[in-house]
């Protein structure tokens, strides 16, 4: 049995080719939830649905979010209304006082639909009515990912890190935005002071999450503030990766990132922007995966690989050497 | 200037015609909102919104509900997923507990949107978040309705009957059920011990409506217990009706309704399911317009013509008589 930790794109692409050396069955994929918000009173979860995409097979692979060929016929229709009736776009948060009441797992996160700032698809929002419908009839998060992943065919056990809220939270010169609206609908682009896990500290691991951080853990190539950041910041996953034997893979080549805001946000948090950055972030992990152009010297065991991974043939190169560098570290 | 009372069926197919005897720009259309539902979170008004799409020429005319050519991606989807997930359908009730919980004006119909029970199209979709997310940022219903109106450039003024929520309880011998679970899911079958607007002693009538019924006020050919029931229910809106000059449309002809469960309501409520029935309900009217064969006697005002309406030149005739009664009986 191995666990993988995930955020939204590095990780699901190491996933992608994964089979031929970690079987499904014997693989757990706990996903980041800090990313997650509530838009139009639905709890979209980024990262946990691009693993559960990816495993249902229905992934867009171009975005790495989505469900590939899916309409937005209804994302389409809430920008043109609110065009027609003069409505502004953007990110609409709810006041202060709605962001923590209602549903606890939304705290912080909560966006009007009005002219809907991310693109929900059509096929996609269904997930969102159905993950919240049965949040709101009484079930954990961890349960309605269970029926969501076997609705969809998922052939790992998916598992949320926390059934707690946790919200990424940027801090930039012009004030605090969740982490959405700083990626999605800001481009990455405002400086970035600092970044926050709101709830994070009140947020505790899942019995079902320490279940599976006992098992070796490979933590993917991710972004380590923002991806793999949230879950180290619940109670029970630090310590957890501190007892076990842990492969991290770096999302880095010495000091260029493959792709998205992880050297930005390294950067901000006090952090070097690169592999050897990312080896003092994770004091917990026993080995690394590093890609053969890398040549940071750590004082840790490592294992290196064309890490570039734009196929599932790639990705399966890369899980092999995880798979080295497991056997190393043990 | 003129008011409308209108549930969603027999009116709006009167005001699909009412242009050329009631300007619209002289005219106020008053909603029931007795049968709006919360359903996966979203305020849907079927009523308001029948009115609404009517009046931006984008209702579906075969079944007066719904945006014409409209797709159904994201319900079809909510359906795939809960039979994939093993999730049953039906109409799922959140809790006694959120029933009354979050926003007030959803109280008491409160629905997951697990296997969504009502057909809610992709573009119809949007106008729900969109009404939700400005209701969330703070606006009155009655404020949001405007500017729905406005962006579906709407001729009419649309006005709520209230800011406060009603919710249309249907009494059965398996115990009390939501209107739209009896009328949608359960199409009408169950046996109707009582009707209850909950809700209703306690709304108001809003002063937008107040100063509406202060102009002669037409009651369209709508079910008297459901549609025009819950308004009556409103404080505020019986006593402006008896103050002022109102003209009724029955549904009727003598004992035989047009459509709908008006005849099934008005018998399990104590009142005869008839035109005669209509009239000692609408104590406050004081002129009816009757269908030509309709030889009820009244002791009030009585205009007659062909009542049925399947094109806008019915309607226009309907109106007409409407004009005649209204001049009549002032």
């Amino acid at each position: 049995m191995v666990t993988f930790l995930s955020g939204g794109t590095g990780t699901p692409k190491l996933l992608a080719g994964v089979e031929p050396v970690f079987p499904a069955e014997e693989t757990t994929v706990v996903a980041n939830t800090g990313d997650d918000v509530e838009l139009a009173g639905h709890l979209v979860c980024p990262d946990v649905d691009t693993v559960l995409f990816l495993g249902g097979d229905v992934i867009d692979r171009e975005t790495w979010w989505g469900i590939e060929d899916d309409t937005a016929v209804t994302h389409d229709e809430l920008h043109r209304i609110a065009a027609d009736a003069d409505l502004a776009g953007g990110p609409r948060y709810l006041d202060d006082e709605a962001q923590t009441s209602g549903r606890d797992i939304a705290r912080w996160r909560r966006f009007s639909g009005v002219a809907e700032f991310m693109h929900i698809g059509d096929r996609d929002r269904a997930i969102h009515l159905t993950r919240t419908g049965l949040l709101d009839e009484g079930h954990s998060l961890t349960t309605v990912t269970r029926r969501l992943a076997d609705a969809l065919g998922v052939p790992w056990t998916v598992l949320p890190v926390t059934d707690d809220p946790v919200a990424s939270m940027v801090h930039t010169p012009e004030g605090e935005m969740h982490f959405q609206e700083f990626w999605v609908a800001r481009d990455g682009e405002p400086t970035v002071e600092d970044v926050e896990f709101r709830g994070g500290a009140e947020a505790v691991a899942t019995d079902a999450v320490r279940d599976a951080l006992a098992d070796p853990v490979i933590v993917g190539p991710s972004n380590p503030v923002t991806s793999i950041g949230p879950m180290l910041a619940v109670e029970g996953v630090r310590e957890a990766l501190e007892a076990t034997t842990v492969v991290a893979v770096s999302p880095f080549v010495g000091e260029e990132v493959f792709s998205g805001p992880a050297a930005k946000l390294m950067a901000a948090t006090g952090r070097e922007p690169s592999t050897a950055g990312v080896a003092a972030a994770y004091s917990f992990a026993d080995a690394f995966v590093l890609d053969a152009a890398d040549e940071t010297e750590l004082d840790r065991s490592v294992v290196r690989t064309d890490t570039e991974m734009g196929t599932a043939a790639d990705a399966t190169r890369v899980a092999r050497a995880v798979r080295d560098a497991l056997d190393r570290a043990r």
